[in-house]
């Protein structure tokens, strides 16, 4: 089949030959129509974010495409049907073959693009708001690159919730863009420092939960905007990991939590439960349109290089689409 | 009433008059039998650890005794039932009212001093092992202070979740109690770093959960001896509460949980949801021997002072309990 492979010392993207995924009995074998980048790739083409054990070596988080073959002790699902789903690996390619508790149905006014934009943001953003972050009616989320494709699905899911978000972003249209979704204030980051907003917003209490992809640079500024009980979530350091010192004694009078989080890494059991409780929160919504995909733009499997290259200068509003396969 | 009261200058404690409690129309109203001591009693004698708003400003977070009168909107009480509960304060002294759900039914078989050694230390080690500390059977715990009033109790809790708990405590006399209780190892932290035994006894995989009250001393090397997805919960800072620089990057590849925890300050509502949830686990347990108060010693009302200075010499193995009127 064709995949995007790396050169290995330039880490170009290119298209080449990679075998076909042999499918299990508890799997399926989809032929990807579309694909979606994801900020792990751009790590993993440099050799930074290695693939987890067992997965395949070809980049690709989540893919929609057509059953075009299940496995022998599978049911619910048959040849033709249109599925998306998150991939440990793989998604870059024609075919990929995945555990069936993990496919979800596209709903049938979905296109192959916008529903390749759903998995891995929506579950990130669902499992790190209701899993880690203990969401709930009435709290206020502050979510960091609001306007990231991770963002953008938790600004939906937090409104959805019957909470409130307060984000950051970096531009004016990214800003509207998150105030469009449901965001009740749009923070500049570029500006100076977001804690007197989000304290002034939040009259003083700080918020419940912050999911941060920055890291270090907004440690001290995170844990100090954090109300009682409230819980840091990062999922990624784009900024630095290294984090000044902490001091326990607020974290025992505030009773903070921390906590640290990846997707990628958890058991395929996790991952399809984390799957199917999604589907039951979230399908519905996508059917009448309380939440939607947030697709970016749309790009042929030849532009691939190019696409990661617009990733790479901060240019996507939403999920940046691959089509694989027209 | 008679109640426990501070030397302002010296820190000394006396025998005084203080004002009866005024009971609510939720709450009870108990004559106590017996109080114990508990390490925040130190502080707060100190003005180091002040009560919550609202809170006794006598000592004393924990308490057994006979209901003397019950509110108007009480159901399931009456004069004379015994009863022990956390209390916010207020233990020190002859009567207490508390809010009829914080309310646990004694054991026929118990005695008030054995009663008394239960509240604070089990319903704290309840709240961080299963609430914070999501303790599943087969987990692994690491319990620091095991000898401890809340280490003796979560040995036991965690016993009877069905995992494995491993301690450290410094004398060969509190090791061996907390084998016997059911701690599968027993670390002398005086003898080297603990994380070393920590790793050889889970076959370098680490612990799921760390009851922690030291802080800072202990801070990387408890890190170290998390597990995938393991969390650390901070329940004191006594030997420093200044940690040095966090990795982030490991906490996210380790996906690692550092969660900052106190009870005295949740709200009543969380408390009594606690104390039922409790109730259940536990008190049937109680009841047929599974679990145990651990009393270490009983002192006279008069001798509180003296009691005090026992503890602050690290001398106790479990619970020392105060007996208020006999």
């Amino acid at each position: 089949m064709k995949a995007v492979l790396v050169e290995e010392n330039t880490h170009r993207l290119y298209i080449g030959e990679a075998e076909d995924p042999v499918m299990g009995d508890d799997e399926l074998l989809v032929s990807i129509k579309a694909t979606a980048l994801n900020r792990a790739d751009l790590l993993q083409k440099r050799g930074l974010y290695p693939p987890p054990k067992g997965a395949s070596h070809i980049m690709g988080l989540e893919m929609a495409g057509i059953v075009e073959n299940v496995g022998k002790n599978v049911t619910g699902f048959k040849p033709g049907d249109r599925v998306c789903a998150l991939l440990p690996g793989g998604g870059y390619a024609e075919k990929v073959s995945i555990p069936a508790g993990m496919a979800i149905r596209i709903p049938d006014h979905f296109s192959f693009t916008e529903a390749a934009a759903i998995p891995e943001v929506f579950l990130t953003a669902y499992l790190n708001l209701f899993w880690l972050g203990g969401l709930k009616a009435g709290h206020t989320v502050l979510i960091h690159a609001g306007a990231s494709g991770v963002g953008t699905a938790a600004i939906q899911l937090v409104r959805e919730a019957g909470a409130t978000s307060i984000i950051t972003a970096g531009s004016e249209k990214k800003r509207q863009a998150c105030l469009d979704l449901g965001a009740s204030l749009a923070i500049d980051y570029k500006a100076g420092p977001f804690e007197p907003a989000v304290k002034e917003a939040t009259d003083g209490q700080g918020v419940n939960i912050i999911l941060d992809f920055i890291g270090a640079p907004y440690w001290e500024q995170n844990l100090s905007c954090l109300a009682m009980d409230g819980r840091l979530v990062i999922i990624g350091t784009m900024g630095g990991s290294k984090a000044p010192e902490l001091n326990l004694g607020q974290l025992l009078r505030r009773r903070l939590q921390i906590i640290g989080t990846a997707l990628r890494s958890r058991s395929v059991e996790d991952k399809i439960a984390l799957t199917r409780e999604f589907v039951e929160f979230a399908m519905p919504r996508f059917a009448d349109g309380r939440l939607r995909p947030i697709v970016d733009s749309v790009w042929d499997l030849e532009q691939v290089q190019e696409a990661h290259e617009y990733m790479e200068n901060n240019k996507n509003t939403g999920k940046i689409i691959l089509q694989i396969q027209k």
